[in-house]
């Protein structure tokens, strides 16, 4: 695409004049052409100053979550190889859910910029407001059993924990089955869907909601954000949302690619030592009862085993935590 | 609906007159309303005589899988209540999970006189010509997580069990996970799919496919027919296929809230009592490996429990049983 050539020039040089004799060059097509796709740049929010003698510049590139941008120098094999971003979707899943039953290959990435139906576990509300969290869904086609379903919800909790340390100073942790917090407050959340027989899946839509710059005003009491959390730690710097998804991508194929290779034990290692409740009192509120005990373990399908007071123990494979100062 | 109302009345008295006069009276329309409806009901295949002093009589009901003869004294409470039924489709699993995502109720069932694209487990192939099969696949919302599901598929392999063994002498059996056979021959298959999340699924889509009348030419060498099995035994009644749908709907539904009510426990032992192959030599082929051994038992779960020669016991949750002689 020329607007991405023209872009990846800019982008190499960036704060540098770049004349536009070299870009003709270089991409082999005229001024005039070349100036047209900055005008298309500009309009989706690149900042580029055009110098009659000095040529172009790039001044600053927006934080919007479009492909050009997630898939500049992304380490990715499949993850990303596809992205179809909008302004805003119903839900990022259900428009992953559907291009994947029409056959979109395993890697597809659906990003949007606002949901106005976002959607939590159980058919619970994603708040996603426009232009300040991060709203992905990614197409997967694992040969496996619906049973094993649990594990991408665990390894998609890893994935995104482990982004967020090494892109910030915050301790992110993991709340089971789905949540991501930190001072423990959620700050994203992971809903995994499926297709499949019964003994096999067609395809799983490991859905991924991050607060990044939400408002705390529009989150609930539970939840936080990133740019909040951060703004308590006394950092200055806002985290980019760009930066975020690229980094959740990558480490979301390189814990799937490792799995793939050496199973869920290795995965789930690195979720023990990213949960902050194994060995914390907790009340699991299930379906038609609560359960009070000790979070004892995570078993290998990735379901919670309860201590009871009792000193019996209790496998939970669906619920939610509470954990008991 | 009016073509309902008249048919309930011929049917009641089949092969008996009943007057133009009566039908109007207790149907409250014009002669010419009754005549119009009569005629209709002829295109459907239904073999009506008309005299004009006597009045109409019911000759013979077409062996269709349409509506209004499957819901023909129905027993059943939600199975069924809603039919929708085509002459073609390309596999009605296909047409019952795209509405079942569109919010058709629990209970709705999907029929065909011919698949186009019929489906078997794992993308195989399952031959489905005109007139001849039962294609019918049933929505159901079972508040279960993915994990339960191949318990479904063994509760439907129980119900066309016992369906054709209340309607035909024929000694139907069950082959694990999802065969019904006679005298080894597979006559029926079962394909359940579904729509959840980790811990929840949104719905299931109960495929089941028979093979009535279906030509033995048409049939793969380990198949059979229903009409091919009472041939062999020599019976010389033919089975009638909305009877068969009818007697399915209802065992089916029996021991759906039989399972709610009592846990799977029970269908399991109906399951035990149905299988020829619980202590048989059998070679289990997955997906990179075979297997051989005894069948030992089935589990909690619906996975098959083999003996191998060590004597270790292996569970198995997917793959192929060939029974060795």
């Amino acid at each position: 695409m020329l607007d991405e050539k023209i872009l990846n020039i800019l982008k190499d040089r960036i704060g540098s004049y770049v004349s536009g004799e070299e870009m003709c060059e270089s991409i082999g097509v005229s001024r005039t052409a070349i100036w047209k796709w900055i005008e298309k740049l500009r309009l989706e929010g690149y900042d580029i100053e055009a110098s009659p003698h000095l040529g172009y510049r790039l001044k600053s590139i927006p934080d919007s979550l479009i492909p050009i941008e997630i898939k500049w120098k992304l380490r990715t094999k499949i993850l990303g190889k596809e992205i179809i971003s909008y302004k805003k979707v119903s839900s990022t899943n259900d428009v992953a859910y559907e291009l994947a039953e029409k056959g979109m290959a395993e890697g597809t990435c659906i990003l949007a910029e606002e949901q106005t139906k976002g959607k939590g576990r159980h058919g619970r509300k994603w708040v996603s407001p426009q232009n300040v969290g991060i709203y992905l869904s990614c197409i997967l086609r694992p040969n496996i059993s619906p049973n094993e379903i649990p594990k991408f919800t665990l390894l998609a909790a890893v994935a995104v924990a482990r982004a967020v340390r090494e892109l910030t100073a915050l301790d992110a942790m993991i709340k089971w089955p789905n949540d991501v917090v930190v001072n423990n407050k959620k700050i994203c959340g992971i809903l995994t869907e499926m297709k499949g027989e019964q003994d096999r899946v067609s395809f799983i839509i490991i859905g991924i909601g991050v607060n990044v710059n939400t408002s705390m005003r529009d989150l609930p009491d539970t939840a936080s954000s990133i740019k909040e959390e951060l703004r308590r730690m006394g950092a200055s710097n806002a985290l980019s949302r760009v930066e975020l998804v690229k980094k959740i991508l990558e480490t979301l194929e390189k814990y799937y690619y490792r799995m793939k290779k050496e199973g869920f034990r290795t995965i789930m290692e690195e979720w023990k030592n990213l949960t902050l409740m194994l060995g914390s009192r907790i009340k699991v509120i299930l379906q038609n009862r609560t359960l009070e005990g000790q979070a004892h373990d995570i078993d290998s399908d990735g379901a919670l085993v309860v201590r009871l007071d009792s000193g019996m123990l209790e496998r939970v494979s669906s619920g939610d935590v509470v954990i008991i100062k």
